[in-house]
């Protein structure tokens, strides 16, 4: 899955308003990287790091980010995660486990909804995610309002975190403007119209009449329906009309053939 | 985010009945192991690799694959794609562009819930995953019914294969029997009664009659209304009442010391 585009990318930088990713205590220049390319794909750019172990700026956190150096150059460092998140109005905390707090639990589509809504609001959202191995501190955990769990397996649930990092970011994106559910895609060639399939369908049956096809004429009208709903179902483009055309001939012409060398 | 079970791990496993992921001429081992990390992840395990270039098995699948080994050790080899998807009835082709073909585009989460109706209809689906560097040939893309996109950055849409991996067998995740979107954990505590948090209303009200707290007798009302709204929004469990009556008694024992002191 490739596809880059230097005004697109800048156009989402200037839009980078959207929820900051806080990483406490990173202790790998890669997994900052690989964040920060997770956050790119999903069109943030507002990275902020707590006291990352090996401190910053960090050239594997730039060969690991494919690109997503925009992240990177942005990137701030504060001395505590209350100083990383001063500015935000809401923010949620990512954690395997609720541990021994009283904390209302967010799925990651969920708390993306609601980002959303304070997001337009006006309001500063932010995602906080812990150090690799212990994950987010209880007085870090403490600062934000709500927790997020991401739905997966419980029996195995473990992520990297730049796998946490693009779930979440992920849920976040597809509450925006994106594409429909589903669409046919057809190139440069366009959806027959009602008159050229029909078209086709009559050529079709012409050439089927008198072949012995159509076992009944009583039969006929509900095999002619069937074949229809059947190449209906096909969605054909104007062009693939034209090549079925071309199909039914070729075969007609093929069994003529046959018929004149028998 | 951790949190490994062995036995539910283990039916994970037994009701791995969900979509085949076929991996067509993966490139590295260290991905077969992280897209096996994310099937499991997502709680698949069926895996197909279509002519690995590195052979197989591969010991760097399994060092990458943070302990799904029981995908790996699952995993079929196939020499074609055809053969791989042979026993399917549906198959789902992951591409950034759908090139120069007529098929219909589903984002990510619209075919997790189509592979779920056919799931639930007792039909065996199929994800197709192309090279690393490639991506799917159009020869096997021809082989799908669909062509699934992730919506993403467009600007910046380059995932790695187990990151591909992971946002689709997530999306399929998310289709299944998850927790709720929303819910308030407290750990072993429960929430409070409403008798409870009337109790302490009225303890806190009562300690603040008299100090000038409530500014006229006309306001109090609209005032005790305000702090109960308030502190209701706070959701608390009983033992955070009783903290709560805790933060009273002693609030007023500094004040009762201070008095006496000064």
């Amino acid at each position: 899955m490739s596809g880059t585009n230097r005004r697109e990318l800048a156009k989402a930088a200037a839009d980078g308003a959207g929820p900051a990713v806080v990483l406490v205590e990173p202790q790998l220049g890669e997994n900052i990287g690989t964040c920060a390319r997770a956050m790119l794909n999903c069109g943030l750019t507002d990275l902020r790091l707590v006291r990352p172990r090996d401190g910053w700026p960090n050239e594997k956190a730039v060969s690991a980010s494919a690109g997503a150096t925009l992240v990177l150059d942005r990137a701030r460092v504060f001395e505590t995660t209350a100083d990383a998140i001063a500015d935000l109005h809401k923010v949620y905390a990512t954690t395997a486990r609720p541990r021994d707090m009283v904390k209302p639990v967010l799925t990651a589509k969920a708390a993306a909804q609601e980002m959303r809504a304070h997001h337009s609001a006006g309001r500063q959202v932010g995602l906080l995610f812990g150090p690799e191995r212990t994950g987010l501190f209880n007085d870090d955990l403490a600062l934000a309002e709500s927790l997020i769990t991401i739905p997966l397996n419980p029996g195995f649930s473990s992520l990297n975190l730049a796998q946490g990092v693009l779930l979440v970011c992920y849920e976040w994106y597809q509450t925006g403007d994106i594409p429909p559910d589903s669409f046919l895609f057809t190139g440069n060639s366009r959806p027959a119209t009602k008159a050229e399939l029909v078209n086709l369908f009559e050529h079709l049956e012409a050439e089927l009449d008198g072949t012995g096809f159509y076992t009944s004429e009583e039969k006929r009208p509900s095999m002619v329906r069937n074949v229809r709903n059947m190449l209906q179902r096909a969605h054909m483009t104007e062009q693939e009309v034209r090549t079925f055309h071309g199909i039914i001939a070729a075969l007609v012409g093929r069994k003529k053939q046959r018929r004149q060398e028998g």
